[in-house]
């Protein structure tokens, strides 16, 4: 039956039904996914091949709605089915933990439902955003310059590429790659596989991530925090090729960055502040709940917006009453694009530069912990290329997440990534007698 | 103060304080935005100048972190001073209005952070993006293919371009866009800007979006819902010239792509089925809330991860012990992916497809209903550039929000977007009732 006229006095949806639903919905988000899934005593997973869980899940959409209760039990099944990436032994990926105010932030954004594009859709946020790049370029060493927050590390990395070809041969924008000469960007071995696949989408092309003789080099991306080992490049040593040279140097601090929030540790990153350009993802290892990505520029010339700007009259009218450098839209290329500072801002009020710097300096003791007693341990000069079918066991049985992979020559091995707030010193007593049980029979 | 090696026996984060923040937080989303929010009494927005609204927001990032109290102050004025885009007088974007099935999805994904990288970190929403996207691509006219939920649709955009001079050069993804011949896409001048962007970002070049004599045309872009003025391309038609020429024919539904839920208005998009990729933004006229974005993709040979796959191996272990097949991360150029599909599917399950269907045909009918009585109605046939000065009034005061532009050589007109199901026949008599007051005197 099609909507007559008619049907145009009354709305299409419920507010008191639809308000119940979510409380109902927010308290299971509390009791499955925050409690249960933060209790050591729980499982980190719950394994089930995939053609039973979709069986589980009952996947299917219909042409028909469900009754509300039916609803409800999808919403616990995805909870109870879903990695717990909260759960103290969850130490599988480079983001783990959750922080409650930056939680708080995050289901704010979603009921505010806006886009950082135009002063006057996301007031609050454009000033915001404002903010808090001001506060981590800060970190950098920058009194000025411009950044923006954008949906990863991959796409921080990418902007980073773009702007540093589009510095050099501004009609680039305009007339394409074929009328410029070869460009190769120089990275390490080690560097972010998003480096390779960024210049791909350019259309530079993969190969020429390597030095190509004859070609020109335009951008150096050194790495803050490898993915696999953690190293950090020597920024200043690298920075004093760039200056002579006068290459754009990019920093994938990703992961790495926020040492800069340490007195401690910051010296890894000595040097940062003669970047051009820094990407760094504060939902790693700041806990501020994914995605929370940011690319921090040292330039003062709005070069952001020169290189990325379409200037859409629907969007960007010059005519408004208000200051239409507000409308930050055209900075990226995206064009709907999501808040990702409120949850970083509420958590960093919350906790203040100090408790952030706590964390990074706690998640390096835990490290060097781990470290300490691994070498006490006697069984952990592994032989044979066990790391799969621990992984295997693991997961199945549930107890607890680690990641693994090969490195050069050498077989599979663990890495275990310890970044959240939430682990204690016997979860990394409880990680090392995990392996060694699970491995026992090997 | 350092933390010592003691400090390692506590977690930095205390669950008890941070849950009760987070009910305290619950509690004004709920009264702020949702209930106060979307009440027609209210103003749809509390304008500041930016200069007394940072100063309102109290935007310093400090040292030291602050008391609840006034975090949830804070938490108070951002609600406040942010737009309500749920409100029923929102008519300023292609967004507005609220599910409530698809908030608590967004809630829930939220407190879940995980990433749709690999089966391990995300077993439910690996299968369930899967069968959002068969369900999308059923609509459209296909029984197998591809996909993936992107950052918005403008990144759905340049994965087709890239996707399409993949399948056409498969060697620029190794060597570059400089060992090929001048590529050119082919759009409309009413396209979406993305187009432009992407191809700039892309390394072509903005200029060959237009046709260039003697560069290979690849790709032409096809917009089922222009951005200003909600247009149809002829798919049939185009197809017809893009099978004769084999050339990849894009369509650009990001707008316009829920028509497909519609028996009465799918024929808009009548050979849709013929294109080889669709970006389609259910976040905009089926309110599945920012970000939900996705392209669809009728390709069966996996084009989609050759074109972006990079094989990392700390990711995409090829000796896992399930199908690694599920891991769907290679496909994407990101890294961390949001999860956007559980708030779509759970809407979907909630509603039916039979529901999402009445959405979109009571936007076709409020829509018919405000060109009805605004022909009906004296003093609409506007003469001078009056829409900024209406706008500014509007805004002041609170009462809706309407985004206006020029459209070639005329002057700037109101664009009413219409799609929250949350609208009523009232709200559209008082969008013409107040367009009239504001510009009474004009």
């Amino acid at each position: 039956m099609e909507p007559t006229t008619g049907d145009l006095t009354d709305p299409l949806i419920n507010h008191a039904d639809g308000q119940l639903f979510l409380h109902e919905a927010f308290k299971i988000i509390v009791e499955d996914v925050l409690c249960k899934g933060t209790d050591v005593k729980e499982k980190v997973c719950e394994w089930r091949e995939p053609e039973e869980l979709a069986r589980l899940l009952d996947l299917e959409l219909r042409e028909k709605g469900e009754p509300q209760e039916n609803l409800l039990q999808r919403v616990r099944d995805v909870a109870k089915y879903s990695i717990k990436t909260s759960h103290p032994r969850f130490f599988n990926q480079q983001f783990a933990g959750v922080d409650y105010h930056s939680l708080a932030g995050r289901f704010l954004s979603e009921a505010l439902n806006t886009n950082l594009f135009t002063y006057e859709v996301a007031p609050v946020f454009v000033l915001m955003e404002a903010e808090v790049l001001r506060g981590l370029r800060a970190l950098v060493g920058w009194t000025e310059g411009d950044g923006l927050f954008c949906p990863g590390g991959s796409t921080s990395n990418m902007y980073a590429m773009n702007l540093a070809r589009y510095r050099l041969y501004p009609e680039v924008k305009s007339q394409g790659l074929r009328s410029l000469p070869q460009l190769t960007v120089f990275t390490s071995p080690e560097s972010h596989y998003s480096v390779k696949k960024g210049a791909a989408f350019m259309g530079f092309g993969m190969d020429n991530v390597i030095l190509v003789k004859g070609a020109v080099p335009f951008l150096v991306s050194c790495t803050s925090g490898t993915t696999v080992q953690g190293a950090f490049d020597p920024l200043d040593l690298i920075a004093d090729v760039c200056d002579k040279h006068k290459l754009w140097l990019h920093v994938d601090a990703a992961w790495g960055g926020s040492v800069l929030f340490s007195k401690k540790h910051s010296h890894l990153m000595k040097g940062v502040h003669r970047a051009n350009s820094v990407a760094w993802n504060p939902h790693k290892m700041l806990v501020a709940g994914l995605q929370c990505s940011v690319l921090l520029l040292k330039d003062t010339t709005d070069l952001l917006k020169k290189c990325h700007c379409a200037n859409a009259t629907y969007l960007f009218q010059q005519d408004k009453f208000y200051d239409v450098n507000l409308d930050i839209g055209d900075k990226s290329v995206q064009c709907s694009r999501k808040v990702d500072c409120l949850k970083l801002w509420l958590m960093w009020k919350a906790v203040g530069s100090a408790g952030l710097e706590q964390r990074v300096d706690k998640a390096f003791l835990h490290a060097r912990y781990v470290v300490d007693q691994m070498k006490k341990r006697e069984g952990f000069q592994l032989l044979g290329d066990v790391a799969p079918v621990i992984k295997e066991r693991m997961m199945k049985q549930g107890t607890m997440m680690v990641g693994y992979q090969p490195l050069g020559d050498r077989v599979n091995f663990f890495r275990i990534t310890i970044l959240s707030p939430l682990v204690s010193q016997k979860d990394m007593d409880f990680f090392l007698d995990e392996i060694e049980r699970l491995g026992n029979d090997l």
